[in-house]
């Protein structure tokens, strides 16, 4: 792992700049991960297709271990520290699937982990991140500086820090999800024309980007943002970096990253599409249309690509649609507000 | 499809008696509705397997088309009927699943539906079998007779009925549930040891149960019923067809059959184990686990075998298990109920 983990002081460009990520690092990581990694189904509804002209193919990763995709990033990049480091730990900053990924990582490994999550985070997923095992520490989204946190935790305790999403092992282990959708699909006869998935840090898009690159490179993958949170749109617009100027504010709680990573960014600026920007209505509606019509659990956060196929933002009509449902920890009372609605 | 139609005034037997089903009339529906038909998934929670002790696998008939498995043997079935008399159209008895099941199967193939429900039915199921353009008769559970009201509007309209549970096309189509289930199994390297599904009137279970006789035959098959409508698990240990006392009152409004079918119950006295019974409490459980760990929209009616599974009150430790998921058409409501607990 030494020599592609992330460094917190250094900018993260050393392990990147030193050597791209490759397809044979998501399949490396496909076969790392994969005895314990759930195949989620690609999954196919009448009522979707008819609502938006396509042949849409819904990739269920709500359904993965710990409630989201963030197991497979996770649990690569644990398996990847050596030997003599995983008695330290790991430490992790995340708003709540991150922390369950690594957290769930941790406890199959072995290994102690602390989590550095928003006081703000949905309690389910604070709850839900003990439940593994882990120690949480909070933070104030607003003033205060998780990174600084935790890399005062890793200063003190020797352990390995774990970012979500800025670390090529991170990115292998989310591409996976790619490499699968190619597969069921081919399972289905089909190729996708169009994929889509809700963009936070960039960490699973650019994985997934990279994986249709070699293995399906007609399709063309979409990033898919809450409102006030579209620094990824904005900056493949711009051609660099931009953040967002808000903090908190979003139901998205899962895709409030401030910047895009600078390994998913340099991916995605070579192979993204037209990104889409969704509302909080249009993500409420997706997470209701998934319940009720999906049958499927999914989290705000976690229905943003749904959102922006149901938004009909950018026409699929008579084409081939893979979207991913990227997560399903939502708190029970946020769901009681949805049907509700 | 007129020597296996169902006949409300013969006790139908005589459709039965003449031909016993087999697992040819099952993998030729498999064949017949296979262009219509989703292949759910069968899927695996660590979390399950955890508190059961048990290698469960989860079959996921909720996310099939209409909402449940009811769709298979409904779309069996009105394929069965011959083309003269497809525009005089069907007529069904259903507290909603397999009004939906017919009532989709009928619009596919463009045939009209009536579907008799009783008036306490779910109004997510009322809506559903509407939006789908059938017409729906509501009856009194407590004083009417639906099948009288379905036999008139036959009579008047020269229309086929399909009956929920009691006729060899709709247990043929239900048991495609049961190939689809060995058949994944078989791909993930395992064969059951038990599987379980709930029981209303015994279409699935029985269709089930042929299948696995054949297909997978150590396989030891077990009913899942509410408590007050175990009329299946105490017609089978007492060997004759025996009736349930409440017509009403169960939170599984699917499975409020009187009396076990006659077709299902003579296939289940030959091949189903100890039957299981569970709480309205249990259920309940089984529901709130369902959206909270599985992260899948389920009824209650549809939640039974998953009640029975982590109720503990048949052991599965160390076994192979195979549970349905029948149903995902829950009211909002009592998702809500479910969640506030």
């Amino acid at each position: 792992m030494t020599d592609t983990q992330f460094q917190p002081d250094s900018g993260n460009t050393r392990a990147y700049s030193g050597k791209a990520i490759t397809i044979d690092d998501i399949e490396a990581a496909a076969v790392r991960i994969g005895s314990e990694v759930l195949a989620t189904p690609l999954l196919r509804n009448p009522v979707l297709d008819e609502r938006t002209g396509a042949r849409v193919f819904v990739k269920a990763e709500n359904l993965q271990r710990s409630g989201s995709f963030k197991f497979r990033g996770a649990f690569n990049c644990l398996n990847l520290i050596p030997e003599e480091a995983r008695a330290r730990g790991v430490v992790a900053c995340s708003s709540g699937n991150h922390a369950q990924g690594v957290a769930a990582s941790a406890q199959l490994l072995g290994m102690p982990a602390t989590i550095v999550m928003p006081a703000d985070a949905p309690l389910i997923k604070l709850e839900r991140t003990r439940g593994y095992g882990a120690r949480v520490v909070t933070y104030d989204r607003e003033t205060e500086d998780r990174d600084a946190i935790a890399a005062a935790l890793c200063a003190q305790s020797g352990a390995t820090l774990v970012h979500p999403y800025n670390d090529p092992a991170v990115i292998a282990g989310q591409g996976t999800v790619g490499l699968e959708m190619v597969a069921q699909a081919a399972a289905f006869g089909v190729e996708f024309d169009h994929v889509l998935a809700c963009t936070g840090g960039g960490g699973l898009s650019s994985g997934i980007a990279l994986a249709l690159a070699s293995r399906s490179p007609a399709a063309l993958f979409h990033t898919c943002e809450p409102e006030r949170f579209d620094d990824y749109k904005r900056s493949l617009e711009a051609g660099t970096l931009l953040s967002n100027a808000a903090k908190s504010g979003s139901v998205c709680d899962a895709l409030m990253a401030e910047t895009p990573g600078e390994i998913g960014f340099s991916i995605l600026r070579r192979l993204a599409g037209e990104g889409v920007t969704v509302s909080d209505d249009e993500v409420l509606d997706a997470v209701a249309f998934a319940f009720t019509e999906l049958k499927l659990v999914v989290e705000p956060g976690g229905a943003a690509a749904l959102a922006a196929v149901l938004s009909g933002k950018l026409s699929f009509a008579g084409s081939t649609v893979g979207l991913v449902l990227t997560g399903g920890n939502i708190d029970p009372r946020m769901m009681e507000k949805v049907l509700s609605r």
